[in-house]
């Protein structure tokens, strides 16, 4: 998820949004389907993993972002790997 | 990490291969470097993450994999992410 | 789902595979897991939609393509658009 | 089909746009020509299936898009596939 | 449509397939489907103009050109364009 | 070539451009310079075949064009080709 | 780091932010973690090198740039390479 | 090196910095150090050729186009080719 | 133009088809066709400046270089800059 | 510059060219005109800066390294940074 705000937005605009961005994130993160997310260094991007039941539930979180309008995202879907340890334990 | 290995790859070869490969990645796991693997769905590739010392230590994980000389990979170094619930904790 | 067999393929083993790559298709979409499938105008490629339960079966089937060794595919998540008029039915 | 619109943009244009390309979209769907529409997960942008007679009459239905002066698109012609089971109950 | 020939190859068979691409060529010009060719200047490729009647026409022709296992092509469905002078013809 | 007018453009200015580029463009396929002219199905813009002495005069056609400052366009030169049907009247 | 301030820029901020941003990246040279930057010949963009202790400090440094919304930039992690002359001197 | 000014420049302004442009680069020219300049047929843009002793020339010269704000340039060093006829004067 | 011999190629076949291209390089540049070539530093491939009289002859010239098997090129037409000093001379 | 050795090179081939592509670098190194070299995290590649006094000398360097049949390079010409604090000691 690369971000893109334009530099002359208004400060009070944008720190709302930043705000409302932030909480969201994390109530996601604390329901577990938002499992991971990093700073990729130097950028205005992230990475993120997430957990969902379905494609429309991964559509419905992201669609949802407020800095959805301003973000361009790249979408990989992930599967087990069959190296993955946590398969030993099972 | 993308591999590509060659169709007409001599089947026992390949498969000493994948076993070394497979081993020297569930010991990273093990010892808490190579924190995260998985599949991407439909390719011949992995997202992994990396919990290491330096870029040092990483170029050493990476260059010692079996398959490293039929890998292609991209590096994005991450950092902590503001919004991360793991921050809310401390 | 591109496919790139090489010129000079021995037409017994391309022949083989082809076959077995036609079986495998159309077991899956008799199964109902393999939605549709296009031939690519002017090209070796296909485009296909599957209905699947999750990555995981997503990657179990295009993994076990008799052709997934000489193919490159790109996987792009579906979900449901608010204008199909699938929607209107219900 | 990618849409791409300004988040400066009126709020009341935005609805009175989307609103008719809504409409316009589900009634080529009822005709038959717009086959399938999909939302790409976590994009403003879609898949679609067109069955249409000719050229001219697919770009004369995607000139006509309310969206379209937002929007970039990539056209692919599909042939039929000859592992596609239609081919056999004929 | 681009050529790839490896340089290696046989002399006699290289000349029979460009010899059939030339008749499968020239007996499609004369009939009509295969509108125009021109060579890139300083390119092993061509840019054709072709009339058909549908995709799976289109498809039918490419694929079997003697030289289609050897060739990378780009698509664009074409359409009248309105400053087109043969409409003032009508 | 490929037309990128703002959604935002006062309505009689784009129709008096609009107007001025369809005249030019018919003046000069009258005039034999401009041979063809066709729509890239659900695209802004055009494929174009252009007959002319030098590239000084290439470049003076198309600077000139209304359209111009709203354009990006790529240039392949094109040659006889070998196979072209024309060479065998002569 | 490609820098792109628009062409319109009140030309005091423009002054302002460009002493800031040199006075900023003398004081992290001067510190040992900027250790190299060169202007790309022809382009307002540099090449630079840095020395830090971990990803957060990267990301921290390059945040804090007073031209960071105005820049595009590409990360290269690095490492010792073998052949370095300075792996000789102990 | 591509020119890309905003079609809704002020014409004054616009001509006044064309007018410093050209006047600059015909300096250059006859000075040497700006050894040819081409229009790329069809583009606003041109492939020029510098002979000057140092890079920090090169970007002196550059940097200080008029132009410069509204352009992006590709820059290839050149070398001496073995081939030139030039060496069989010597 | 750049050159991609392979490097198993034979010792002798290579230094023949060399010396072949440079002579056929050099008759083109003292008959004035073939104006200018450059090595670009550190690549196998060179830019060249060809001044002929049509498109045909351009790609005459460019499909019968020994090295054309081996090469890839991207062709540019130029035309005559409005800034050029030669305009001035006449 | 990458480096991409074929898998199935002969073991005492690489290590032959590989101990010569060191010897060679580290003499550069030692003599001044090879600045600095850094291997690129997880890569078969490097970074490195050169210090050379023309565009010939930096091509002679690089076509003559041991490696250079085997690898791709971009060359990024560097000149001063108006912000280098090696400018402030002078």
């Amino acid at each position: 998820m690369e971000v893109n705000l334009p530099p002359e937005m208004d400060p009070d605009v944008k720190a709302d949004i930043l705000a409302r961005e932030k909480a969201y994130s994390q109530e996601l993160q604390k329901g577990g389907e938002w499992k991971n997310i990093w700073r990729c260094a130097g950028q205005y991007s992230n990475l993120s993993i997430f957990d969902v039941d379905s494609n429309d539930r991964l559509h419905e979180i992201l669609w949802n972002l407020p800095l959805f309008p301003y973000m361009r995202m790249e979408i990989t879907p992930l599967a087990q790997h069959p190296s993955d340890i946590a398969l030993l334990d099972s």
